[in-house]
């Protein structure tokens, strides 16, 4: 123990710095390692955990899967998470000074979730006696509960001549491991609610805002909403925060689509028309209260009981559901305006919920590694697995994030739109009729959305149907498609699919009946194979320089996770085969959803969750492709399909 | 010097946890010796000062007239208020680090802004270099300029490609002694104004929110308004926060006067009509709304540079200026919903303002010692003087505060409307036609409001007319007339204006051309007689308990500072004559002003003033008169007239 210990003043306990999501600053000692992360060893198990510095122990413990006890979910209002600090020093925090004896303290002994590990530790942790409270999100990801959203039930005693004291001061001091700071509306309503409840209330509590006193005892009803605020589709799932579960999910398309179905689009919409940034900002405000009406609606609650929402979205949906000018994200050097939205609240994104329902908003790593990416890096645990693992939001922009279990790269691909069926002539979103999945033997078989008539091709079955050519020989290396003659010897049964509209070649997938003209038929173009071919160029070539960024070899990647609404659709066969992802064994390759939605709701179920979203933007380091000078070579080699 | 201060981490910076006028949470050390107060001792001057554990250094020694060096008002930016701890331990502040080599530091060597005095403390103060900038406000007080309001003009250099900071950071980063948390206003703006100004922009902060971000260099204009809402009158004061100067100052009735004169029946307004809350509400706030309006127009200010107001107002005025429900206020035990009213907005109190400017509230000690009296108080420095000193606010609820210039009580008496010229037969409020004095030899000679023709008795004439008659000879002791014999013999003069109005015994002051009855002159009736006995006996059994509380003779008292719109134009020796306040010499009573308007300004100019209002709450012990068994026995021992 440091002899410094007993010169810590008693109140200078970690909690007090540690506001929600905020960890210490960059500026502690542990910083100065250069790794901002500090090594804590666990015994009796022997486990140990490298932590970005400043997480409690409490949290470096669960996040790694060792289990300490608590049943308050980490407010140091139960006590239980007793451990002793056998080497380091955490300073001593005011409930410690109540939990323990003098001797104790000098022993080491501290409450683990509010004891900060700023420097390397020891810990002794004894036998777990209770189980604590989790939900299981994101990618078999644990969450221990803990809401940022809180509610307590509370008798106070009434007031009398003897005992003045204001009504914020009593119902505060019931409260006392909580600094609550009240909205205006609460100390409205306050004198009312309090007497007309006989002085038996529960407060409303977000992170340290008192938001709301409501009369007798509502301390199971608190509920948020997740969303993730897609540049196509907006997803909502409303969360019950009490006892961790979701009780209902909608989606629809998101209503700025009128303005271009791509952010680049959008953002030049505001710059072509100065009303045009309202206006988007409406559309996306109008796309989440309809979805929030929605979930509520469904699942039958009050949407005054809503008093949090978390949001993931890219850097301009952010930007622009916020009403920020979204323009520098549209041209080099690609600034954002904050990284870290603070201080939004719900109805700042034109929510109808509780007037105090906070909104967190994802941050960013930079304009084209959004909110929806970190939210999707905490949601697959890319801070906190030792393998190897290479992320990839396949889209319109591509988002790349590799780890090798210590150091965390990332980097966005201009990947264009024909994963969203953009400039592919038979092209479609993946929604009904889409062919969705193919394969080639003698014949053609196509999965298509809803077992409907084929109407187009969608992403994933751009990819098979190229995948599938290529595999029969129908395609070459280069991209282009075999001679006829070539074809007639390869795939005989399939030769004469190959044609021509107009001056280019096509292979034709579906002739609806009575179609004669190859037109009006379901195919893929020469031109179609290309631009497959320039996005696919465009994602491996980014994660190729990620992997000379770490010194991987491509071979040496443990899992693949590809996510997004498209990338988990995608067949990894086909992925591997035309060189989207490095050449790995197929069970290597993983779906990984809707990552940027349950990042969200792992937000709103932990708010130690929510600071290891934050802690990212420290670990991982953001790489500008546009800045460098080899990426058009690579482009270039990365062009032709694997042999 | 503590040998524990090399294991103080370098972040754990006073500055950091001190917020705006919060100083120390009453559990620090220095409470436990049962004052809440640390002594501070300068060399070489010798002064010593108590204050409050958690003030600086710097704001003990500027709250007692020594002068430490210092021109950025106390950002700890200027780096001259460098002083030197040779007994004590200050830990040291992030500045601290970069102002001082590791040698100063271990000497003591600590910036007196930043350096918070949580024990007792000897300080090496070297000599001064430069004069502060400072204004002079309250009674005689001189405040040291520190706005809560600040500007910054910076030039950043503008983003590339190697630098892609997102433009919040690129501006924190050049402001980055202050934690700026920014509103999402400024977000919005924030891109578009950068760009537009080539990176040359004002930032305007107040406390740590980052409101605006203006192009160019807007650094002197930064206004606010300070309000002084009185039951009656209310008060607005724009302030040029940069050169500590007013600028233009209005005054008007408040708006609620139709629903009655006093707090009590506006209180009861909101308890017969649920509706009348709402109202209340948007009168106070459209009063304070027009009196924005005219003093920024008077001066030319655009109201988008006022960024900050700050409002002292009793109880009842701030909780319905808010639209908190004040039943509790006016029932006993009469309690307040908060003492501290925080994060309140202009716009939450219906002001047009800068869309971020915030509000300060003064708080208060109790329902009946309100933000407007903690305003007085700090205006007269009543912490802050040696001396035993006696503030009575007069009015229809009437403060006292006693000190001893150590310890401060203060408590509410109920005088009742007689000073407002409630329930008194010709009694009118403080306006044109008002009698302000009388004297009375041979004749009555009368002062007069605008020296119009006598219209009624105010609040001062009806002091003045008691005490006159008293001393002449035609009031008793007891306050009864004296018979018509005695009249005639002890002022021959005046005794045929003693008359009658029905069965009431009158004195006539003025009667217009052609009245012959009674009644149709300006007069005082026997009842008027008794109403100001009850409301000078309530104040004289207030102050008489209060300097029994501090074991003081009432002759020890060496000043009286008598405050408020009425309090202020009462003849000191009337006061004394007829008892209202101890029996002292006339150099002793002091009219204080509009005390509540003042310390309003002086929250605006000064954060240190500000943490001084807070740090009353804790000094200054209330005492409730209600509760008191023994007050209907002073207040029968006070009804009558000093001999």
């Amino acid at each position: 123990m440091s002899r410094g210990r007993d010169e810590t003043p008693l109140e200078f306990s970690a909690d007090q710095f540690r506001r929600e999501g905020l960890i210490e600053p960059p500026d502690t000692q542990a910083t100065q390692t250069g790794t901002g992360r500090v090594e804590l060893r666990f015994s009796p198990s022997g486990m140990s955990a490298r932590v970005p510095a400043g997480v409690t122990v409490f949290d470096a413990a669960s996040w790694n899967g060792l289990a300490i006890d608590s049943t308050c979910g980490g407010h140091g209002t139960c006590k239980k998470c007793k451990v002793q600090i056998t080497d380091g020093s955490v300073p001593v925090s005011r409930l410690d000074a109540r939990a323990f004896t003098a001797d104790q303290l000098r022993d080491g002994w501290r409450l683990a979730c509010l004891a900060a590990a700023t420097s390397d530790l020891q810990v002794d942790v004894p036998p777990l006696m209770t189980r604590p409270k989790a939900a299981t999100v994101g990618v078999g990801r644990q969450v221990i509960l803990r809401p940022a959203v809180q509610k307590r039930y509370v008798e106070l005693e009434e007031p009398s001549l003897a005992d003045q004291r204001p009504d914020l001061v009593r119902l505060a001091a019931a409260i006392d491991d909580l600094e609550l700071v009240p909205d205006l509306h609460v100390l409205r309503r306050l004198p009312t609610v309090l007497r007309q409840a006989d002085f038996k209330v529960t407060a409303v509590v977000v992170d340290e805002a008192l938001v709301e006193v409501e009369a007798g005892d509502t301390s199971e009803q608190r509920y948020g909403i997740a969303f993730d605020l897609g540049t196509t589709t907006v997803v909502a799932t409303l969360l019950d925060l009490h006892a961790g579960v979701p009780m209902s999910v909608h989606s629809m398309l998101n209503k700025q689509q009128p303005f271009g179905g791509d952010v680049i689009t959008r953002i030049s919409a505001t710059m072509m028309d100065p009303e045009a940034l309202g206006r988007l900002r409406t559309a996306a405000q109008s796309t989440l209260a309809e979805l929030a009406g929605l979930v509520c609606d469904e699942a039958g609650v009050d949407p005054m009981q809503v008093y949090e929402v978390a949001l993931a979205g890219n850097a301009t949906m952010t930007a622009l559901v916020l009403g920020i000018d979204p323009e520098p994200l549209g041209v080099a050097p690609f600034v954002m305006s904050t990284a870290t939205p603070q201080n939004v609240m719900a109805s700042d994104l034109g929510l109808v919920l509780h007037p105090g329902a906070r909104a967190l908003l994802f941050p960013a790593l930079g304009a084209y590694v959004g909110g929806d990416i970190v939210a999707g890096m905490l949601a697959t645990g890319m801070d906190r697995d030792k393998r190897v693992r290479l992320f990839i939001d396949v889209g319109t922009n591509c988002e790349i994030v590799l780890s090798d279990g210590d150091r965390i790269v990332s980097t966005a691909a201009p990947a264009g739109p024909a994963f969203e069926g953009g400039a592919i002539r038979c092209g479609m979103r993946a929604a009904s009729g889409a062919i969705e999945g193919v394969r080639l033997d003698d014949d053609v078989t196509l999965t298509v959305i809803d077992d409907a008539e084929p109407q187009g091709l969608c992403g994933s079955g751009l990819v098979d149907i190229v995948a599938e050519l290529h595999k029969v020989g129908l395609l070459e290396d280069s991209g282009r498609f075999v001679a006829d003659e070539v074809a007639k010897e390869v795939a005989p049964t399939l030769a004469d699919r190959l044609t021509k509209v107009g001056e280019e070649r096509i292979f034709v997938m579906h002739r609806p009946e009575g179609v004669t003209e190859p037109e009006d038929t379901v195919y893929l173009s020469q031109r179609d194979v290309r631009e497959l071919q320039f996005a696919k160029a465009a994602i491996s070539t980014g994660w190729s320089l990620m992997l000379e960024e770490l010194g991987i070899e491509p071979g040496d990647v443990q899992q693949v996770l590809l996510a997004g609404s498209f990338g988990s659709y995608l067949s990894p066969s086909s992925a591997v085969r035309i060189g989207l992802v490095p050449k790995l064994p197929v069970l290597r390759i993983v779906s990984a959803g809707n990552v940027a939605g349950e990042g969200a709701k792992m937000a709103l179920l932990s708010l130690r969750e929510r600071a290891g979203a934050l802690a990212l933007l420290e670990e991982v380091r953001y790489v500008e492709l546009s800045d460098r000078s080899d990426f058009n070579d690579r482009f270039v080699d990365q062009l032709a399909f694997p042999a």
